[in-house]
């Protein structure tokens, strides 16, 4: 926690700011958000649905954040906005700004002279920029990072530490990287020729769109011979492995240790859940759910939520019910027989 | 392997530092532990279960770790230990005792005049420590580490190369965290607002426990508002992922790949098998095993073993059950519609 | 894309390398290879299956690859050759030779005194190599790459940026490993003693064969006692994790996101698809595939195609068939007493 970067804000200066009406002393000082639980007197918390009411009731916030049908549920100084979740996600922004390192290439990097950093970026200490990369202006590549050759990283973008993007891959503005991330690994690719295999070299790139965000350790193929493409606004959460050729639809949000296979096409505002599988050369449509957990073996078309998962149970019930999955086309037979000779000696009733 | 390393010890000097009783000559010198199959004349092995006696008839073992039961089961000179698998491990630590860095700060480590490094800490070339960092006595920062502005590594505690820790996470004593590891990314949160996905600031730390062990690629995200907590002694292999939020309870040991959903709490020693995923906001309680490949939706607060597994078959008979399971209800109500049927006939009848 | 590095060929240059017949002007001349849709005058496209013969009626390729029975399915001018896909891959790899770095140490790398590297070797900037590694001919070690005490890197062996090799570790020639890959970290082995775990050391090494590529992020644990093997030509995708002890067979291809756990043996020739998991202490044979998202429980020794995966449907479908999982066992019993009822009905009737 950083109490030295904070600030604090009344309610009014708040409504000015991000809109929405304050009902209560619109001068309370707000200098944190805070769950309601954990919320003290100069803190602003969120109410998000009518099961949250009773944390609200024993709530010590300064403030609440409250949605227009629960305007007069509390006698707590609110803000009142048809979007609580989005509100609190601006105020949140607005009392915790990043801190940022120093512009400029730090003297224990390595920036080729035929690469071009932007004035206003910061390169941090051990990181590698090659020869032809560009670094866009105000973009923040941290300690460790590597940046291949003729790769390109937009404006304000920030790669955390001990990020890696390939050559020629391409990354927008606003894009943020987390740490251990690899853009433009080779795709998984090669031919069986006389018991061996032989590599296809993977020529494709990563294209990544604006305000994409990518989590730790996830991992993004370039293309075998066209790119693999990150519409803008996808949002990534750690571990995902996205295949070679692969196109993710703008503001998809995908879990973690999520894995795509390649040439496979997502919709926009997709959800995937955590470690869902889909298989290679599928198309999904826009709003397609999947839950977590799902592996998906075929395109879907139609928006919904699709979910494909052994439900759970206590071991011992499980084995027993297991055992039974194998014989499931046997079982159906057997029901099928015994309807063939209710029928029968029905028919051959008198 | 590194002989130049291991010293030789005697039974009796065994026995003497870790208990237990010497069966057998007491002088028999022991240099490398090893496993039954593999063992010669001054390698130390260990029976752990009745399935191994075989293979303790035909081994060429110096010395054996025996369990009371087995105490007669050879006669190679062995140790008698009511738990040889723990005897074993003591036995290994001591004759393979890790070679460790030299103490101070490597000129090629980039450490802030603001960080606070204990003198008996080694920190290695190209790792970045960042202000307001502490690194604690005799910690070992691998090379091309990064560690986070105030964050704080504990004593003793070891970072394996290329590990990172974003600001101000703490990390306690006797912890090991192997390569590729990120502590501390950015949680995923958003909120949807007017088609556009908003970034939810994440301000918690994450703060690991004394004596945990982390391995290579796992991320573990910094809390939403509160911390996200890894309770001490707790054991997580490679490739884990750990949402923002989870507490995972003291002595818990969790397999590969496996990814837990954020907000999620899951108790004290319990065990998680590979690939296991569980889902967010659930508690999971103490003692809790989950089967290997096993979705969790739901919270368990009783102890046990649960699965949630697809029974493997040969691809062919794969598809003729799967096939049936989108039938399954509609099979369920076949099966009624006949019982109801003979209950009808019977009563119909004279 | 590297215009720069490209040369061209014709048709009667890449028969006279690669063989096969060429059928309409063999002075064509290619200077790239492209998918049918995506060709141009001066691409080589290829033909694989039948049904791709549409794309290639309208296909602007200047060239195209064909199996013998597609030889006269267009005037195009082409290659007949029993294997498309492989002379793709061969063609490909001439028209797009790998940029290397310079040859020699980076004088931002931190190679120690006693380290042997090749003189034909290139070691980028923040790379580490410890005390008795060493580099074969021709290797490339990526910028920020750590290569630990004793480890062997094989020739013209290629770690792209940002991989860790730990102490002892021997990877053969021709291996390509990709960016966050880490080979030899701790396996995941404690015994538990009076509630506590203590760590068993992990002596053992990973030995990686020749010809090997390796995925981003992916992890290779060191054996325990033994050393984990894995064989030649092994190819193993993104973020797959291979626990302790295991020796993988040569010539398989491993997909995204596997995990396999300590002690098991995979045969030759097998193909795993992604996130399949693999327990413990099994044996695999050869030419064993197994279906994505497959958890394997069992050891297997025939050859042939292995599933275990829950078939996908809509949400609400899924739930009314899941919720009669649970009770498969029962049903079964149900089925088997309205069996036994029809049987003992005949038998009294008349």
């Amino acid at each position: 926690m950083k109490p030295d970067e904070r600030d604090s804000f009344s309610l009014a200066e708040l409504v000015e700011r991000f809109g929405g009406v304050v009902v209560g002393d619109p001068g309370t000082r707000i200098s944190q958000v805070a769950s309601l639980e954990a919320a003290g007197p100069d803190h602003l918390s969120f109410l998000t649905g009518a099961k949250f009411l009773k944390l609200l009731s024993s709530s010590h916030a300064g403030a609440v954040i409250v949605p227009e049908n629960s305007r007069d549920a509390t006698a707590i100084p609110r803000i009142v906005s048809s979007n609580p979740y989005a509100y609190y996600a601006k105020v949140a922004a607005l009392l915790n700004q990043e801190r940022v390192p120093a512009v400029g290439v730090h003297p224990q990097a390595v920036v080729h002279p035929g690469a071009r950093v932007a004035a206003s970026a910061s390169v941090g200490p051990c990181a590698v920029v090659e020869e032809g990369a560009s670094i866009g202006e105000a973009a923040i590549i941290g300690a460790g990072c590597f940046v291949g050759r003729s790769a390109r990283i937009g404006s304000r973008t920030r790669l955390h530490p001990n990020v890696t993007v390939y050559h020629d891959c391409e990354i927008g503005s606003r894009v943020i990287i987390h740490s251990g991330a690899v853009i433009g690994a080779d795709g998984f690719g090669m031919a069986m020729e006389a018991g061996k295999w032989l590599k296809i070299p993977q020529i494709g790139r990563v294209l990544v769109g604006d305000d994409v965000e990518i989590g730790a350790n996830t991992t993004i193929d370039r293309g075998a011979l066209d790119d693999t493409v990150i519409e803008e606004c996808v949002k990534l959460d750690n571990q995902i492995q996205i295949g070679h050729n692969c196109r993710i639809g703008a503001y998809t949000a995908i879990a973690g240790c999520v894995g795509i296979a390649g040439s496979t096409r997502i919709g926009r505002y997709c959800r995937l859940g955590g470690s869902a599988m889909i298989s290679g050369h599928l198309t999904i449509g826009d709003r397609v759910d999947i839950s977590g957990g799902t592996l998906v073996a075929k395109s879907i078309s139609k928006p919904g939520a699709y979910t494909a998962v052994f439900p759970m149970s206590p071991h011992e019930d499980w084995l027993k019910n297991a055992s039974v999955v194998r014989h499931l086309h046997e079982m159906r037979d057997r029901i099928r027989a015994l309807e063939e000779e209710i029928k029968n000696k029905e028919r051959n009733q008198p």
